[in-house]
């Protein structure tokens, strides 16, 4: 787990390329190049633009560490429901 | 990324064993097992009963995956504060 917590830290730190936070053109290379099978759409960069407005808090244009844990949980979550549904099911 | 995101979901349900959240013997074992080297004191069973009292928001004694998510984040937060320490500091 402690892998999984530093390869999210590790993928934020290499996109943003030693700056605070993330600019349009690296979200949307972090978004193609990561998340293709876990978010649809990742290929329409109006899709991806239309997500980082709605991770952009503070409408700083940019996509900050906080801002990018929002979308981590926000795909934890959905990971969640998906994998709840598939893993504790009892056999009807 | 997307593995590091399952892992992190598959851990909460391993450790919750089908139930929504995780009590105290549960969130000790997974803090024992699966964070002990970014975490100190994972051994003292007082220090995991106060961090566990720390995430639980709604005061149920018991660590939702919400709570748990913030756990993740925190450990994110603090990770990234060293690697970005680490990874990104001009030679002077």
């Amino acid at each position: 787990m402690e892998g999984a917590i530093k390869t999210v830290v590790m993928q934020f730190l290499s996109s943003a390329r030693g700056k605070e936070s993330l600019g349009g053109k690296n979200f949307q290379k972090l978004v193609q190049s990561q998340l293709g099978n876990i978010l649809s759409d990742t290929d329409s960069s109006s899709a991806v633009k239309d997500m980082m407005k709605g991770l952009d808090d503070n409408q700083d244009g940019k996509v900050s560490f906080q801002e990018y844990l929002t979308l981590v949980g926000y795909l934890a979550n959905s990971s969640q429901d998906l994998a709840g549904i598939c893993v504790w099911t009892p056999f009807a």
